[in-house]
């Protein structure tokens, strides 16, 4: 974990310092903490009677973010969200974030800050302790690798695998937002050209900017679904609808009936799509990074979870229903049709 | 952790097909991974009254590896090393592997296959298991960033902040070899040249390209010296000695007496220097990623020490002396003067 020292001699980031800086920034005081950064590896307690939780997410410039339509910092919090999500769809509580950094010769001490600081205001909120990282120059371009440790109470880890026939499927939140807000991103940055006559909103606007560069990941929904048992499987929307219900399937060796009218689109989305000709529902099943969860239940927990939800202010929308394999991913139009939901993105479907 | 679907649009490379393929392929049954790859995160039972040891490390193309000069497999062969190296320099076992990998257009199924083929290879002697990753496209060369868990016995972890003033310094194997099998193969595929009266014998040759290409984590030697608690603070040799002992005294706040005339040099690493005119202290004390450890511990533990790693056929060997901060780290020549150590690679030193 010794950040190599090949990046003095490439970068203008005196590297050591700067994670010292970054060391004194960050500091939390975590009693499980044995040994944060500036060791050859991280040391933490174990508890007894627990089980961790591990997942990496990798970024790259020019496939998952673009200077011209997000600062660091945006970059930063949208890469701890992914990893957070990542725990949050296994109903765990995030502990350590390890962070690896490849800077391109144009990175300077300013972006790696401002990385850093949006990182860890994403993690804040839920006491994750930054314990260690690389860094390194990189030839061509940013990469960003991060490494969320977690935990969560034995047996009662939410896994893809849990669906059953009969089973209702449920999201939480709003989809489609964050793609539109990447959308409209790109065309502000020319990018992309909207259509002459499209006009939106600036508070529609706003927020669903705000969805793709600051989107939430759903601990506490997650870890309310984890601690009741509710839940017989969950994952993340960071696929897209559509991809992760697929994978949903595949891992519980279920088929589904995606209920396409009932998908919770927000008014800014709606209005968007209109505002592009778009079909709303196309946007919301191919486009990722909501990170909202999606979920399934026994229908005899229905009443129950739809009551202690209200209760939690959680917003929650059933939008399917878990079927036998050999009937595969069908999805009902408004119309009341089935047709076999579509694997890829962006594809017209209503 | 879900990989990201952007790879399919970008790669012909089938992404989720090929996850499932590495799943088989590396599958190991280990009772404590409660769900390896196919979820939103890994999960692991805790083990109580253990330590955790963390660690992450990121390679990019161009800067850590060139695949003129490197397969695919020793690509993943030596990734893996600098991980296993630095729960190594802790006194720990490695148990569990997630692997991030950012694919260039150009990359192929079989790159990624050989990759993990050389990385598995380097975790095979260890029992370490795959336990997740990410896989996405990227715009611009290869992206690797790997983290492994390991563990180890409270209060046993070898830190870096341990060395007091009087302590021994020494180092496991030769030093030196890889930076000598990285220009022999720089040399090779004409990305320098060497001086027209260069030659080296095959077998010379062939130690110091796999010194380079398939270096060698010094686990048992990290164990030993942390079950018996020999050693006072540890560290791999990574970023070359040189900047290597200047972490532990930084960690530990004391200086050192480097005694240059006894570092170990293998006779292919003099054999080389010889035949290129170059100084082999310089090219030992700059060169990184020889993956040996340098430790201290205190004299009265040296004969004791030296007796059990005969025994136990450990290469050790006293490089210097662990002296108070204020003396700085100085390097102790041949005829006895002493100097500043340089802290810049390959500087003339003798």
């Amino acid at each position: 974990m010794t950040p190599t020292a090949r990046l003095k001699s490439r970068s203008p980031i005196h590297e050591f310092d700067l994670i010292r800086t970054l060391q004194q920034r960050h500091r939390r005081t975590d009693p499980s903490v044995i040994r944060g950064i500036g060791d050859d590896a991280a040391v933490v307690t174990s508890q007894a009677r627990r089980w961790s939780l591990l997942t990496t997410d990798l970024l790259t410039e020019g496939i998952h973010f673009d200077l011209r339509t997000a600062t660091m910092a945006d970059i930063g919090f949208r890469a701890a969200v992914a990893n957070l999500s990542d725990i949050a769809a296994m109903g765990g509580t995030p502990q350590y974030l390890l962070v690896s950094l490849a800077i391109p010769r144009t990175g300077t001490r300013q972006h790696v800050l401002q990385f850093y600081k949006g990182m860890m205001t994403a993690c804040r909120p839920y006491h994750v302790t930054l314990i260690g990282g690389d860094t390194s120059a990189s030839a061509n371009g940013w990469f960003i690798g991060l490494t969320l440790v977690g935990t969560t109470t034995p047996h009662k880890a939410l896994l893809r695998s849990g669906a059953r026939a009969g089973d209702l499927l449920y999201l939480t939140g709003t989809i489609g937002d964050a793609e539109a807000g990447l959308r409209l991103l790109n065309e502000q940055f020319g990018k992309t050209r909207p259509p002459h006559t499209a006009k939106l909103s600036a508070r529609y606007r706003q927020f669903l900017v705000k969805r793709h560069l600051r989107p939430t990941a759903r601990l506490a929904e997650g870890q309310w679904l984890s601690a009741h048992r509710f839940a017989t499987s969950a994952i993340d929307v960071s696929d897209g609808l559509s991809g992760d219900l697929r994978h949903i399937c595949q891992e519980s060796h279920v088929g589904a009936d995606l209920d396409v009218g009932s998908l919770p689109l927000s008014l800014a989305c709606r209005a968007y799509a209109a505002s592009r000709r778009l079909d709303p529902v196309a946007l919301a099943l191919a486009g990722g990074e909501d990170y909202e969860l999606l979920f399934t239940l026994s229908p005899r927990h229905r009443s129950e979870v739809e009551r202690a939800a209200k209760l939690r202010q959680f917003c929650i929308t059933c939008i399917g229903t878990i079927r036998p394999a050999q009937q595969g991913i069908q999805a009902i139009g408004q119309d009341g049709t089935k047709r076999p939901l579509p694997n890829s993105s962006y594809q017209h479907f209503r």
